[in-house]
């Protein structure tokens, strides 16, 4: 198996003696045990996979209150149902299928083996992998999942439910397991040399892809565009509820990022996971600042939306390399991603594009953007090499993900009818309204 | 002091080397120190019960955000206040009464002894213990207060205020850690073979059991059942809140059940810890999806409550032995217990009992399933023994909750008046409503 | 550097052999290795910063939504927005300025130097630190933003946006550094024999004079305070969001308090890690039930609100002091916090100084107290050495954020017009409404 290599060459626990000679000599005498033994590295870097993937997790609640807060209150319950569902299915996928095509049997080529996986056994003690193979699952799992929670934004409002769990089910089980084996599996591209460290590409572009081409499939929701190109704003239900969401975001990408450092057993991996939080953080807080002044500048009133999207603009984008980079570059990195949500987000209601949450900007842009800016801090990398990765990954996962989505139209059909679009997607398909005394929606009491 | 011993063999980290005494032989010299000394073991034990401990005090929260979401406008301050007065209640009376009842001095019995409990000194290092008696306390009070969260979800809408407020002193202080004591505190049920891994039983049923002796005593919310048998849906004020909370709980389960291996100091206990991570991960991904599609079949749309239910039905259900199901098993556990809920929900409607939130079918039947199936996996338990502990425990809870709630009634009332309860308890009681601006129950500015 | 010595003799994982000389010849020979060997000290001391960190950044949300449920329906997005914004800058200057003026080169006096601060490098191995630098800039630099999140609260509702941004650059990144040099620093402050353990004083009470010195310029809000002493309530839009806010703030204070620890790499420090996590839980406990008792006591009705900030009052108490109190002490410090609260509302509004969210009575007066109080059980600390830093503090900040609300006053003006607060913020500043489909304000759909 490559998957840990293809991440982290410091990444295995067992190796902390040998990327660490001449410390060891420094401070213990030449027969003596390592000074972080096998077993102690077994458990930190399982536990940076535990901790990380519980705050991945969170973030299937960061983008379910994202989408809640941003769509009207009318489709406020299914968008609610769509992200807990999203999230198990992905789950279950991963299992079934998912884990076993990304990361077992790659050998640099184009996907892994089929069927489920399974992990340790209990009171496991496989001391040579370095790690729970239980824990690695798990965090893998939650990046699984998060690629599909980014499709969900851009389609909501007027897709149905049905087909959208589908997808969600050859997304998480098929597409991002395989374009994900290319790299994190140990495949072609990672033998290529293209360098993803915690998902600009993988998780943030596939979801974007996945989401683009939907997009494009389903069509604007009713009344958006007007016949001479005007663009109807149609305001979120509820700003409080988008803030949560993008804190829960914030919170979750010190897990996102940190963890996938994929090892905790040593003092070089535990202070580049510290060089990865504040990386991190600092992207994110220049992403919201560029946000604030462009729209003010631009607008001559701040948009709280722009900033809550410049804030994941520079989380994505630091994501491909959130180690490497100076603190100045970090920020660098995450205010150009801002910048660019902020200027792409009218660009696609020009091209008509309907993307109720912002999502194609700020992960399909913002993470190509920071894939292929990771030449500038990682020597070891080509900026040739990062665009082919980004155009591979994004061709397939665009193809792949348009042939679904033209099958489930034919099949059985992906979008509601007019009316029910306008009466609101909680009334039709879920039948629970979000917000029942209150609201555009209903008088009941 | 037996508790740990009652739910963890391998629990005790200073254990270690007596666990894995080949690997300890492969890796180092005969005479070498163990591989995971006893001061890392304590600090990694004690870890696991700080975050665990936090993980679970932060499902306080979820809680309230599940209640005040599916709890009418009216009623919604008032079940802020009650779950957050409930976790101050639940954290005082663990001290003043709950440890050591729990805990100390129970040996086979039926409970331990009274008082306040005094955990370890500043800069205490009493290394044989294995992890900090503070850590412990805390991660046990976090349990303890979550048994009273699943009480005020089912009462709420029609039940005053203060009278709750001192069941929650009864429940915590004494209803809950006696019960405990039986298992946790190595009592009676426990030396029977007895077995509940993170709490089904002994947190979730004894909720649920205290809740339905609450729920027949106090009667169904005005207005929820005609006269011949009709059942009027009085749905829920806010679904993304509640879809929150149900993320919350989500989260906080990984606490929940994974840091009740209440050890981290050895490679078998994390991995351990990794897989619960992964099978309750997996039986509440079940429980949503089940949920789902059951509700998709029998009613033709899909019912976000029920799907929120799911999750947490699934999360109940695997409680009680999270750690030694296959993933498969984990999924048809957690598969099986919303299952369970949605099939129970219209029931109790028939019976009449008005459990406003579906505490009920989630923590009390769901509980009872977890505990009674554990012996499917774990080859310890008897299907007899559970089944005693399950009848033991729900009729002491049942009928001592039930006296309590009588002598309560009788001596200071426990229900509003008829036209309290249609004004909402926000104005009678907390004087402060929820959501002032809107809403059905008020107009000012 | 003494900024460690500043916070906790025993906060070098490094010490831990000399803080443990019988308990390492208990369990090992003479010259064997540490049982905690300084690498996996070091791990765990920045495990402790990363783990903390998180924990304190989550803070950011919890005081937006605080905020926002407080604040009425027009001012809400302003409020998130503020929120976001102000832990963005929190975190660009005390990289720019903030840490090395607070950290860097203090040596008992006022300050420290100048410029923006390099943590480690990628790998960085600087094992004589015993942790992280990186970590520890993080840690550092979410207590930084925690300060500038009390000031927002205060002047909600009336300040413009632009000059509440500029006034946190000088508090994020020189008055904060500044009086925070004097203590953690290893100013002069700590020279005397000054203590805060976690910041009662040099984050809250310094977050809460600069709150209200900008009250006292800016003036109550239009309609607050009638010509014959009346106070006009203007209840907050959403409980439910002032709940969850709390609940995030409680959850962030285990990290906030425990992990000003600073070090985890011995028993003794992990050990009182989780005293402190115990002692913060009750005084929060504490505070809750004090201030529904006496609001249910004097207002025949229990305040939801009161019992919100009860539970901040004890934490904001206990801050200064977290590990040396008995948990009886813990409960009396927090308990005395929420009655100051509960007496100290009513009079500021005799005051006419309008404080939209109580932060100046939980945050600067329970700073103050929790500072105070310190000596009862710290008996390295004294009453007199206690008063003179807060009255120091107390008096730069004041004076200090004084001046700068007055600049930025006679500059650019801090307050919208009559019109503009009538009409609310959200419209005029932000253009973005919170709740567009409902609420006093508007109308669109």
């Amino acid at each position: 198996m490559t998957k840990f290599v293809a991440r982290s060459a410091a990444a295995l626990g067992a190796l902390s003696l040998m990327a660490l000679p001449a410390l060891a000599q420094d401070t213990a005498a030449a027969a003596a045990p390592a000074p972080v033994s096998p077993e102690v590295a077994y458990i930190l870097n399982t536990l940076l996979f535990l901790i990380g993937g519980f705050l991945v997790m969170w973030m299937a609640a960061g983008f379910a209150m994202l989408e809640a807060g941003l769509v009207r209150t009318k489709n406020v319950s299914m968008q609610c149902l769509k992200n807990i569902a999203l999230y198990s299915i992905g789950g279950l996928m991963f299992w079934v299928t998912g884990y076993k095509l990304m990361y077992v049997g790659v050998d640099g080529g184009f996907m892994g083996s089929f069927g489920p996986y399974s992990f340790d056994a209990v009171g496991g003690n496989a001391l040579d992998t370095g790690y729970s193979t239980a824990s690695d699952w798990f965090f893998q799992m939650v990046f699984c999942a998060t690629a599909a929670s980014i499709v969900s934004g851009t389609l909501a409002e007027r897709i149905k439910l049905w087909p959208f769990l589908l997808f969600t089910v050859v997304l998480t089980g098929f597409i991002y397991p395989i374009t994900g084996s290319w790299v994190w599996g140990g495949g072609w591209l990672k033998e290529m040399g293209f360098s993803d460290f915690a998902g600009s590409t993988l998780v943030h572009s596939v979801g974007g892809w996945a989401a683009i081409s939907g997009a494009l499939i389903l069509g604007a929701r009713k009344g958006k565009y007007g016949a001479n190109g005007q663009v109807f704003p149609m305001p979120g239900s509820s700003m409080p509820l988008a803030t949560l969401g993008t804190f829960i975001l914030w919170l979750g990408w010190f897990g996102f990022n940190g963890a996938s450092q994929l090892a905790m057993g040593t003092i070089g991996d535990v202070s580049d996971i510290s060089r990865i939080f504040a990386n991190t953080n600092m992207a994110a807080a220049a992403g919201v600042m560029v946000a604030v002044i462009l729209t003010q500048i631009m607008y001559k009133k701040v948009d709280v939306t722009m900033a809550l999207n410049g804030a994941l603009a520079g989380l994505v984008a630091i994501t491909a390399e959130p180690l490497q980079p100076s603190v100045l570059q970090a920020i660098i990195i995450g205010g150009v991603g801002a910048a660019i949500v902020v200027f792409t987000v009218p660009l696609l209601d020009k091209l008509k594009i309907d993307d109720v949450v912002g999502a194609i900007p700020v992960h399909l842009l913002c993470g190509i953007w920071g894939t292929l800016i990771v030449p500038l801090s990682n020597a070891d990398t080509s900026y040739s090499t990062q665009l082919i990765g980004v155009v591979a990954i994004g061709a397939f996962t665009f193809i792949v993900s348009g042939v679904v989505w033209l099958i489930l139209k034919a099949v059985i059909g992906i979008r509601v009818s007019e009316e029910e679009e306008a009466l609101g997607l909680d009334k039709v398909e879920i039948g629970v309204e979000a917000y029942p005394e209150f609201g555009s929606g209903s008088q009941r009491v």
